[in-house]
């Protein structure tokens, strides 16, 4: 952990010293990976060098999780600002009002509302955008393209779940940060376990055999070595393919031979 | 102009009919990049599987484009929608009134509502978003990042602006979208060449001798080829390396070697 740590922490001073930026703009949820990230963040760089941005939604957002949000920021005496995203979420429902009956459209306008103020901040500020994706949430695609999926730099990307919880306890941040169930928080009561039915200690296995393991394995396999349904193994299969576009964006007719 | 058309043309209808999306969506804006593609979208695919959203800033867009965009869907008979984006941008003022005072980062704000649009639509339709990028402002990063630079597929992405020109004549698109004058049209009277302060016939040929020839040339012997001050091909190199992180945005520490 102390190497994964330090080399995490090292790319990041090397990254911001290079761009010429002035800051390192951060969304903060209060929850594993946000905090994870920013305590990174901290390690790397001085804490005047870091803004970060608390971006609920008044009535959706837990209100715990904006307070473990604030005291994080507190304790790591880094600035914050909170800015509640509902005023433009009315404004994107009043034009599009089909949003309004559609449960997954509507939840993915907001990720990409949070990126537009992230960026705006970046811009006035000469800052760079600080994403907090993880390598599960990468691989199977849970998260919205151009939304929490769009930053300038990621610092945890290469870091099962699972992983991100390891090096959070190994640096000893606040125990309900630790212990929270992952959640978007696009809708009341939205729990990533729960949406995606796989636990993430599962997910992250069955990722291991097919992205790490240098032997092509067969579901059947895999399935049988972590005692589970084949079914979970194709399912987390489909989910790696089916989200191949999110990963590799630059999709074009390729004319003439690259150099 | 023909073998590139049909390529490009077999290339949307193959990645379309693998997707299994319902829809191809596109934001018309009146100019040359998107009606281009528009004209390509609809030989590739029948018109009832095309969206096309124009998304005015009242106030901001020439009245000419609107009118432009609309002419131009109907005379394509593909299904457009206007919708203005001026309530979401005073919203974001509203939310970060430095914005107010902050020309570009306001102007970068735009696209990223437009992109917020365009894959709501999508969303709610099941469709893909089209990207109208060319290869020039792809090059030089005369995009906004997540914004305009943010969609699916990008059918133009390999053609230099002076060859989208040569295309939309070759496909006999209107005498007016043609000669029109390049701009983002962010703010009132926005040019692209004047912003940019070279000719894209300029721009497009340093980038040949940049990206496409094979042997690796000074930047003195380019101007001296071209005829002109080397001072110009130096800032053109400098928006290729400054743009860098555009084009390649996935940056994060690598933990482990990759399969």
């Amino acid at each position: 952990m102390e190497k994964i740590k330090n080399y995490i922490e090292n790319w990041i001073r090397d990254y911001f010293e290079n761009s010429k930026s002035k800051y390192l703009i951060i969304g903060l949820s209060g929850g594993l990976d946000s905090s994870t990230t920013l305590k990174l963040l901290t390690n790397a760089v001085e804490a005047k060098n870091i803004i970060s941005l608390i971006l609920p939604e008044i009535g959706i957002t837990p209100k715990n999780d904006i307070k473990d949000a604030i005291s994080l920021a507190k304790n790591l005496h880094v600035k914050y600002k909170i800015i509640k995203i509902n005023k433009i979420v009315n404004e994107y429902v009043k034009t599009l009002p089909s949003l309004k009956k559609d449960k997954i459209s509507l939840a993915n306008v907001k990720p990409r509302i949070r990126m537009g103020i992230l960026y705006a901040v970046a811009n006035i500020k000469k800052g760079l955008v600080v994403g907090t994706s993880d390598k599960t949430e990468f691989y199977i695609g849970y998260f919205t393209k151009y939304g929490d999926g769009a930053a300038d730099i990621y610092p945890i990307l290469d870091l099962y779940k699972t992983q991100v919880r390891e090096l959070a306890k190994y640096m000893q941040l606040p125990e309900k940060i630790i212990n929270k169930p992952p959640s978007p928080n696009l809708w009341k009561g939205h729990l990533a376990e729960k949406e995606l039915g796989i636990s993430y200690e599962i997910i992250d296995k069955i990722l291991y055999y097919k992205i790490e393991s240098k032997e092509e394995m067969p579901n059947e396999k895999i399935a049988k070595i972590l005692n589970i349904n084949v079914d979970i193994v194709n399912k987390v299969e489909n989910m790696i393919k089916n989200s191949e576009h999110k990963r590799n964006s630059l999709k074009y007719p390729l004319l003439w031979e690259k150099k």
